[in-house]
């Protein structure tokens, strides 16, 4: 069963609490339940704290109650880090109490086999008749900037963005990253075992929570459903934010047999990288990525374009930072002339004037020619950002001597000032790169005040400015088609159970039954039945022995092709009956349909996914589909649109767009097919992998050659 | 014209000079000259520092000269840092005082254009005559630990990674990386303009240098022909040290025409990628990634194998270590069943004692048990190397109260010198992650110290661990195969000059006489002689006009296949003639070649690179070249163990080798075609490329359908 946000005011529970019940805290600073208390009494909280306690009756300054049922007035959040045992109980008691929502640390359920899954479906009942909502089990806590909540147990630092995470030790790297970065958090919320309270839920709040500019969610794994459930927040939400979302990939994905094409093309990682690509979330690759990416999208203007100016200290950092741009998506802009002339003005003639914008040593000594060459830069219509990269902050630092160090800095400074002056009047991307950047130097507050994006990794700069752009993108793109996807209602298959292959003639017979089309086709059980079947196709057919007990019907000569005379089926419905009879079939039963003439083969496949769903596959098929893995995977239903693009990108499409003086074909009849499968895969409860192939594809249309259909 | 280092012991006048010679310095700590000169006399040189200027009489406290030659006992290292026109006369002092390198600071040269090109060729010209090398111009600088040089103007830490650079920013970004990671250099050589001394030289001086354990390089582009002394170092050391070479990609390359297949395919960075595996070199793609590397490379044993075991405090960072290190080629060591059970008497049961191993909270309390589990995993049998990921000498700054962070910080001390013991007992590699990497925590003190890698990013470490068995496998493999490539001597092709592609049959000659196997053809001008030679040959046969003028035969109706009768060889020849009229070529020249059986269709390319020389390509033909780009490079001439080893991992290796149940097609002749295409390409100086395509491999061996050369 998937949970559903009926109500999401009752999350509001968790970031903005009145009374907040903690039970099970400790007053021992070595605990972890001590450094929750600390941190929860220390963030500041202007509502009620109460500590519940059966034994002690205060905790430091603090009055205990026994139960939160003594509140007066009720608590309405609950932050339970009671042992195990003691949980069910203590949930019932909140429930009791009127509790809207429950933080829980305790441990020890899902995640420790069968008993604790048990233990933990009976806590969600509760509290889902009751309508209290659960964060956790073995959540790591809450932090809230704005409602001054944090049971994390550590200090967090304030600030913009909002984290997700399934780790509680990725929130202690993130507030480190935060610290080091001078960035900081609206919320963070550790969602441990997910037993209520899904990822997809808290993504939709915090799109809705004016403190947020950006979320930052770090999953290692989508509840069934729920990977497809965030797509549908993002699809729909009101206001949308830049989502960035680090999930590990799964290494060692390819030990799972793959039981077709299909299954093996839509490896795990790489339908999570299509959906997430569809929802319009961005994707990291590393935890610092993922981070470096949440700031500049949470700080940023809109990067209305791809053409960036790198300014440099010297050509090693502007090489790298320009190649790393170039590698994502972004190009150097084309300096007007009037922007040279400006910049020639300032800069020393070994300079070059060009773009990247060199300061050859100049800015060491002049740390102002920077502030001055950004702004001339940015005020550049053919500008849609800036990266600046190299010593920024530090120039003072390349000398000992103290009275130089003091006014270089004091020019650093005001050059910072300047920056951040520019970057907002002229609203336009500006990222720094500092060797210094980690570091706690004066010269850099103007920029850390003015929320300009500093990074101490070279590459950062310009793999968060092309998200800044491929963000813009997606938001530009957002609604714009008319053709919109059917929304897919989240529902959980039971793919857990026994599943089962049906012969081809079953699997035509439940596409055409879906208006997939499926070419002609006879089911014959005589040799006589198949010589009529002939004649009323009048031209050469293919012969198929329909077997369950054949896995690769073409490989045990299961399937012949092109036969073109009477004496030919004959002999055709003699070795396929003894083929049958061998692999001890009951009733020989043989699919005879007519020739596909030559085209382009491609592969159709569908399959459902417990974390997004049911998807459609699309991709070259033949000798291609097994040497190249080439194929696109989307989220089903599809719209038109999205199957000619998912067409458009592949190898087949390629192929079909007239490869090497071949006339071009036409693919309509093909993007309707893969329509059609997208849909029959989304309305058909029991079906679980679809393969199609190939697909033949040539003038007279989209013929399916062969189909294979899993259900439950 | 490529410089060939003759005697390498000049070279080491740059990081063990007995006396230093000084041009130019300024006593303005503001100026790169005053930052440089207090560096110089900051280092603790033992030997003697000589300023020389010809107007000042003493520098701070030294006495200046006016002219190298007023040296007593002459320098064998001047540093030149003076205006761009007193350079010459300034080499020419230095020559003339004995010099026997030069560090040119001073810039103006090469890098500014035509007049700066001829200005720094007669530099270098004087420099060669008398046996004195120059490094630079445009040089950052030089550091020598041993040696107590320090040129570059900056305070440098010592240690054990040697670092080569063409950028003098990066220089200081390594520098930096070092302050942050406890790292140091052996040494520090800035190239500048590579006018004189070259990157290969310097490696090669390095691997004999005994301060250096692992050599980092940064290089945006080699000069001509110095990629391929580069290989020829590495494959020739005596002494092989690790190389991890940091090289941006050039994302603009697209931007290069491709005149054929094998232009397009050997692009530039995959000819980068594809050499320096060749050479047992590692690449890294980013910055601080490259000096993460060459910490742990510096300082490790060697990973036997590729099994880790991970440690973590928690899920979030052992599933992001672990998946790194899977994508990276490690796999997670199965645990003994002994490792196990002493695993369980330490850990709680919630840890579950599998590998990656969790403390699941108790390393935070008690740290000692951290040391326990890593001894215990390192002594297991079945595990190669262990990566520690967490907070690990930070335990004790999760709690404020100071008695407690006292009495954990004891813990952790205690804990990191077990760590250091283990590992320097166990000699296998162990690598630590820690949020708190990068702070100064005495906590971490026994870690630094035994030189144990502390990295702050959760990738790096995986990365690490993964070179380390990377390198490992290189050294293993070195020298092992009997089958060595022939050395390349470098030299450089005019490769600037203006091309011209030759017609097919031309081609074919050139191939043949130099034992290319060569289908049979004959070249003809007449139908009779068309008809004749169809007689001939008694088989079907292809036409194929030979015109300068035609690009692409196949597209303008130059090829006329599958002939098999006398009329169809009259009709044939007419339309080529017609064609060839329509062209304006003087005389019709038709080659003729009997049909090539139907096989695997393939394409052999070779290429002259500038960087690397020549070069021979392998991959699958016909319509695949064009969709998948799939493509081996090699360095030619290449043995015939390369050349199987690079069909083998193509694609056409795939098909070759029997593809859905066709019967296996042997290699052999297209493997010996490769290896003499290599040797052609290596052998005929006139020759640019080589585009073989296709090449198709039936049962009956490998023939060449189409040839195409390039030369000068």
């Amino acid at each position: 069963m998937i949970a559903v946000l009926k109500n999401p005011s009752t999350l509001s529970a968790f970031l903005y609490p009145k009374t907040i019940a903690v039970i099970g805290a400790s007053s021992a600073p070595r605990k972890a339940g001590g450094r929750r208390w600390l941190s929860i009494i220390g963030q500041g909280f202007t509502g009620t704290i109460v500590p519940v306690n059966s034994r002690a009756t205060e905790l430091g300054e603090f009055k205990t109650v026994k139960s939160v049922q003594d509140i007066k007035g009720g608590a309405d959040l609950a932050v339970v880090m009671v042992p195990t045992p003691a949980v069910l109980d203590v949930v019932r008691d909140c429930i009791e109490g009127g509790v809207r929502g429950i933080v829980m640390v305790s441990a020890g359920f899902g995640e420790t086999g069968e008993e604790g899954q048990r233990a933990e479906a009976e806590m969600v009942a509760m509290c889902r008749a009751a309508g209290t909502r659960l964060l956790g089990p073995n959540s790591a806590g809450v932090f809230s900037a704005a409602g001054n909540v944090n049971t994390v147990g550590w200090k967090i630092p304030s600030g913009r963005i909002a984290v997700v995470t399934q780790s509680g030790n990725m929130a202690g790297t993130f507030t480190h990253y935060a610290r080091a970065k001078s960035a900081g958090f609206s919320s963070l919320i550790a969602v441990g075992n997910s037993a209520d309270i899904k990822l997809s839920e808290l993504v939709e709040m915090l799109l809705e929570d004016q403190q947020t500019n950006a979320i930052l969610v770090y999953c290692e794994g989508f509840a069934p459903g729920d990977g497809r459930a965030l797509v549908n927040v993002m699809r729909s939400a009101n206001r949308c934010l830049p989502v960035i979302l680090l999930k590990p990939g799964v290494s060692e994905a390819g030990k799972q047999a793959a039981k077709s094409h299909t299954g093996s093309l839509a490896g795990e990682d790489a339908v999570v990288s299509a959906a997430l690509a569809e929802a319009g979330i961005l994707r990291a690759s590393e935890a610092e990525e993922a981070f470096d990416l949440a700031v500049a999208l949470s700080a940023c203007p809109p990067m209305r374009g791809n053409r960036i100016v790198v300014l440099s200290d010297g050509g090693g950092h502007a090489t790298i930072v320009s190649d790393c741009a170039g590698h994502n998506g972004l190009t150097l802009a084309e300096l007007s002339g009037d922007t040279k002339k400006q910049l020639s003005e300032i800069l020393p003639d070994r300079s070059g004037i060009e773009n990247p914008v060199d300061f050859a040593g100049l800015a060491e000594s002049n740390p102002d020619c920077t502030a001055k060459v950004l702004n001339i830069c940015l005020r550049d219509e053919n500008v849609d950002g800036v990266i600046f990269a190299g010593h920024f902050g530090g120039y003072h630092l390349m000398t000992d001597d103290p009275a130089t160090q003091e006014s270089i800095a004091k020019f650093e400074s005001d050059a910072a000032s300047e920056i951040a002056r520019s970057a907002a009047e002229l609203k336009k991307p500006v990222i720094l790169h500092s060797d210094h950047g980690e570091k706690p130097l004066h010269t850099l507050d103007p920029i850390r005040k003015a929320n300009i994006p500093l990074y101490s990794g070279l590459e950062a700069g310009a793999k968060a400015m092309a998200a800044l752009r491929r963000w813009n993108a997606i938001e530009q793109s957002r609604g714009k088609s008319s053709d919109k996807p059917a929304t897919y209602a989240v529902s959980e298959r039971a793919i857990g159970l026994s599943t089962h292959v049906l012969t081809e003639v079953d699997a035509r017979k439940r596409l055409s039954a879906f208006s997939v089309d499926v070419p002609e086709f006879q089911v014959v059980q005589s040799a006589s039945e198949a010589i009529a079947a002939f004649r009323s196709f009048g031209r050469p057919v293919a012969m198929k022995l329909m077997s369950t007990k054949l896995v690769h019907k073409s490989d045990s000569g299961g399937v012949l092709l092109n036969l073109g005379s009477e004496s030919q089926i004959e002999s055709s419905w003699a070795s396929l009956e003894k083929l049958s009879r061998t692999l001890g079939d009951g009733e020989t039963q043989i699919l005879i349909t007519p020739m596909i003439a030559s085209g382009i083969e491609c592969i159709i496949g569908a399959k459902y996914d417990a974390q997004f769903g049911p998807l459609v596959l699309f991709g070259a098929g033949g000798v291609l589909v097994e040497l190249t893995k080439d194929s696109a995977i989307s989220l089903a239903p599809i719209t038109t649109e999205r199957a000619h693009e998912a067409i458009e990108k592949s190898m087949a499409g390629k192929l079909l767009r007239g490869f090497r003086g071949s006339a071009p074909i036409p693919t309509e009849p093909l993007a309707k097919l893969l329509v059609a499968v997208s849909n029959f895969i989304a309305n058909q409860p029991d079906v679980i992998e679809v393969d199609l192939n190939p697909v033949i594809v040539n003038a007279a249309g989209a013929h399916i050659a062969d189909a294979r259909l899993v259900v439950t």
